[in-house]
């Protein structure tokens, strides 16, 4: 069979990667896929850098048009990122009939619906496992190695950049901004974190999740979304004592009236292993009603981890080219017209654990009060410590069993509003994975 | 489409819990093959119960050639394990042109190469998800996921039996044969437990991810296999004490000259996650060139858990079942015509760290003869403590760096000759996963 003519678009870090990965491993990838896979144009924007990189034989130009409308291409690899130029050329590699490989996240989480309608459409295939925990199989592990469950949720450890710096707050006491400005150093975070630790990124991919584990449209105007830059010192010190570890999670769950799509700090149990990823490395746990829980580790970042995901989904377009759409796995894993429209619910309608913290006076009657508050909302207390506060105050950390948000909201306002309560009250959420 | 239709051999733990799967998420299973999975006949011994069970409007019989040989079945589905009658329905539903799904470890290990061979002439699908860690979708990984790797290693706990038992021995100080009766007591263990705590069962697994993982044919009788009937509570008393933690690992690591292939209690450091895997459960770490290590755990055994497996085949088989067989992924991951024929290392030759200990007459210059000939033999030693035995004799540990393992075998030998030693070595591996 003759070789998988692939058209590059971008040769960054993941791009740059994927011509290594292709290059150096060769003939391992041929002895799998039965045919070559071999880069025949890349577009980019410094011609003659790329044209340092490649040698001659592999068309360079910096109009990716020209890639994308190349009669002898089978397949673009999108590896530009963001969604405006990056979209207008998948939109016309798919309307040219080609497939497209892509690891660009937001492009799919924002704009996937449409895409995959059109791939459908015009009966290509677009793959992305690359745009997930970069190395880690996890698309393809939901898509198809979990396809005999109703999976129950999802919690990763999606971003790495996030991750690392709380490794970092945890394992040597460092605050936010010290241990963002080290990550920046070790190239861990970018120089604007922002996408990275407000939570943005790790959105995109649960986007892509929950679609995945539950067959919906993606939905990223529908995720909660809160990162990890008001994360306070004491916050972590608080969760270590209490037996717990604070990651940035990203959850999707199916509940009986709706589905939860979250990403925040989250209090895990110590002794799990999720609780245990340190560093910038990414896991996923995912639970089927008859698999029980399951996880997926690994680098979720760098060209070379990133780029094996994009030459796996190359490995697949590989086998079914030339095959009957029909026989190709569904893009988000179930079929296009079986999606489910059961709604994304409100935060206020989840329904989580909580750890909530304030500085209070410390006088006879406070814990009475707090109590009752909390108490009449339905929110029942696991475990309460106290630290004193100077001469006359306390902070008062509560761990609350599973809550409604909604009740938890008001009984904060109420708390708020007591007048021996100084402070705000800091909540997280609590997530056992059981 | 119309419906795929399942002929069940067994209807023991995993062929009910197949069905039981089959039945409760048949929708949810439909929503993704876009078609349904259904069970048309099924091939059990106590033909009465299993009526009882799937009701009418399937064949039940206790004759399995009748279900491999029926005309309306698409897929054949063996469960009754062992590598004899299973070993000849296989080959008949092979020949007849019916598509193979088994669970059976065994079978495949040592009767593999044919059967992929018979499968390939007569372009029918075999698939084993289920074969290897129960419901983990690590053969999908290995296949598919990390395919643009070199493969450099791959390290599992997958025998959920030991895994138990070796747990239940650090965590309260039981002996093996304690731990044991314990888990035969809570069904984690069988009746005749043999093949698991001796790693056979484990061996017959690593086969095959040996063979998915580098591309070689099965070789079972090439595994180099050492259980844990053996291994004395001290030993993993002392292991904790130096930091780490005995697991039954299978391990598979591909060297320049060769493979290595071989199942043995490891040591491994303590705050490694697969260190962290306890109870019955399994994981598998695996290490591209390019992917770095990636990590994959859940529930090696139970009736759902590979019934999860076996019915992903089953969608995979949907997909692909009237399409080229050009297009299907390869039984071994490698096209069949592109196995790698590099030989598997013998055991003198394969390198690793390793636990020594013995019990020696506490005088001087005992340690200073016991390091000349570790020396000699080219053995570093990276940490050594001793504690006293009684009055006169002391027990001493060493932790050598990577050494060959035939120079071990020989500087245990002259350790042995020795007229102060007054045991003889225990010798175990260790493996830091790097």
């Amino acid at each position: 069979m003759r070789g998988l003519r692939v058209g590059l678009l971008g040769l960054g870090v993941v791009g740059a990667g994927t011509w290594e990965v292709l290059t150096r491993n060769a003939e391992e990838i041929a002895r799998r896929a039965g045919r070559r896979i071999e880069v025949a144009a890349i577009a980019v924007r410094d011609v003659a850098k790329a044209r340092r990189l490649v040698g001659d034989g592999v068309l360079v130009t910096s109009d990716g048009m020209e890639v994308v409308r190349h009669p002898a291409i089978d397949v673009v690899v999108e590896l530009i990122g963001g969604d405006t130029v990056a979209r207008a050329w998948v939109m016309e590699a798919i309307r040219r009939g080609k497939h497209v490989v892509t690891a660009n996240k937001a492009l799919l989480a924002i704009h996937g619906n449409t895409i995959f309608s059109a791939a459908r459409e015009h009966a290509v295939m677009v793959a992305f496992e690359a745009a997930v925990a970069g190395g880690i199989p996890i698309v393809k592990a939901i898509r198809e190695g979990l396809a005999a469950n109703h999976i129950q949720w999802v919690a990763g450890i999606i971003n790495g950049t996030t991750n690392f710096v709380l490794s970092e707050m945890r394992a040597r006491g460092l605050s936010f901004d010290d241990a963002l400005a080290q990550a920046q150093q070790l190239g861990y975070a970018e120089a604007n974190p922002t996408f990275d630790v407000e939570g943005v990124d790790a959105a995109h991919k649960l986007t892509l999740l929950a679609s995945l584990a539950f067959g919906i449209p993606v939905q990223f105007d529908k995720v909660h979304i809160e990162g990890v830059s008001k994360l306070a010192q004491e916050d972590i010190a608080h969760a270590e004592r209490l037996g717990y570890r604070i990651k940035l999670l990203g959850i999707a769950r199916r509940r009986p009236d709706g589905f939860e799509l979250r990403v925040h700090p989250t209090l895990i149990p110590a002794d799990r292993l999720l609780a245990n990823v340190e560093g910038a490395m990414n896991a996923v746990l995912v639970s089927g009603d008859m698999v029980g829980p399951t996880l997926y580790y690994g680098q979720g970042a760098g060209a070379l981890p990133t780029a094996s995901a994009v030459v796996a989904d190359l490995v697949d377009v590989a086998r079914l080219d030339s095959a009957d759409p029909d026989h190709r796995v569904p893009y988000l894993a179930f079929q296009p017209d079986a999606l489910d429209d059961t709604p994304v619910l409100p935060m206020a309608e989840i329904v989580s654990s909580y750890y909530l913290r304030l500085r209070v006076e410390d006088r006879p009657g406070v814990l009475a009060d707090l109590s009752r508050i909390l108490s009449a909302a339905g929110i029942s207390i696991g475990s309460m410590f106290q630290t004193p506060h100077g001469d006359s105050d306390a902070d008062i950390i509560f761990l609350s069993h599973d809550a409604r948000e909604g009740a938890v909201d008001g009984a904060i306002d109420r708390i708020q509003a007591l007048p021996f309560v100084k402070s705000g009250v800091t909540r997280l959420r609590v997530e056992h994975l059981l």
